[in-house]
């Protein structure tokens, strides 16, 4: 049975680059879209900042139409003024999701490595690695924001497909790409 | 010379409690035209809060249509954790107001009681003293978030009329509102 396409948009939102990745899954068939990094320049303030990550996001969202909306979110940083701005990036970018209608869910970058690699301690070209193994990925990257942005998108993916068998207690968390690829043999493109 | 009304809305974004506040300035009177707070229940998760927040923004911005917008904006709070989910309610605020095409202009607690208190150390409880003396305040509040958030309106109205005299060095931020009673003696309403 066929069934319809969807958009994810996957996005790592620091304060002076944001890093969005998107991802179709068709017929089990998931592929790349569209990757990139927009980059916040230190020189303008963080208002204007803030309105760039807005506008930016809203055009992604009117060009694509994803039917969700992934966020890469670390819970600790150096301090808790770094944190704040994050946190207001952060915010900016789930607001430009909620008034789209579009559905917001957050993971954890421990998550998104387990997900995508199997070890939640990888580092960001092991996951740049496999993800060149499960989409068509351009060239390496000179920054990793955008392949952390379809990572996590990815993951997202993974989330929504994995079944979570009640009674084996296995934990969504625990499952990564590899279970994936083994329950869902024809979902994976360039494997 | 009449001048059009111009409505200034206030907020004093928590990530429990939203306080919000809106004044309006018209012929060089100063009235208030709502005020209160939203509480943000501890019991439903994080993204609800921030949905609720944008939400009831739009609403309140759709309903009054005010011509700025102004945000308190604590720099350093207790931990990482608290000032991520600060910044991010913050940030949700502040992009439903970019997203309605408001400007919006950020104060500091202490440059909000130093502007309508002529004291930066001012305590919650003098400050809405000084709104009673300046607006006509409803009974003293169980939380003062809204009186706060209408403190950041009026601290913004002061910031915007007071000129700064170039050459006599006169910080915006040392003007409160005795300077402002003595220059403009009638744009006070109920002082």
């Amino acid at each position: 049975m066929q069934t319809p396409s969807k958009i994810i948009l996957g996005i790592d939102p620091g304060t002076l680059v944001l890093g969005f990745g998107l991802i179709k899954v068709e017929n089990k068939i998931i592929s790349l879209v569209d990757m990139g990094v927009k980059k916040l320049s230190a020189r303008i303030d963080g208002y204007q900042r803030l309105e760039i990550i807005h506008h930016f996001l809203k055009e992604l969202i009117d060009k694509y139409k994803p039917a969700s909306f992934a966020i890469e979110a670390p819970f600790f940083g150096k301090n808790v003024q770094s944190m704040l701005k994050l946190g207001r990036a952060q915010g900016v970018a789930i607001a430009t999701a909620i008034s789209a209608g579009l559905p917001v869910c957050e993971y954890s970058p421990r998550k998104i490595k387990q997900s995508v690699t199997g070890n939640g301690n990888a580092d960001k070209e092991q996951v740049w690695k496999m993800l060149q193994r499960i989409l068509s990925m351009p060239d390496k990257p000179a920054l990793f924001d955008a392949t952390d942005a379809v990572a996590v998108a990815l993951c997202h993916h993974y989330q929504e497909q994995s079944p979570v068998p009640a009674r084996t207690g296995t934990s969504k968390k625990q499952k990564g790409w590899e279970a994936f690829i083994k329950e869902n043999p024809g979902r994976i493109k360039n494997v």
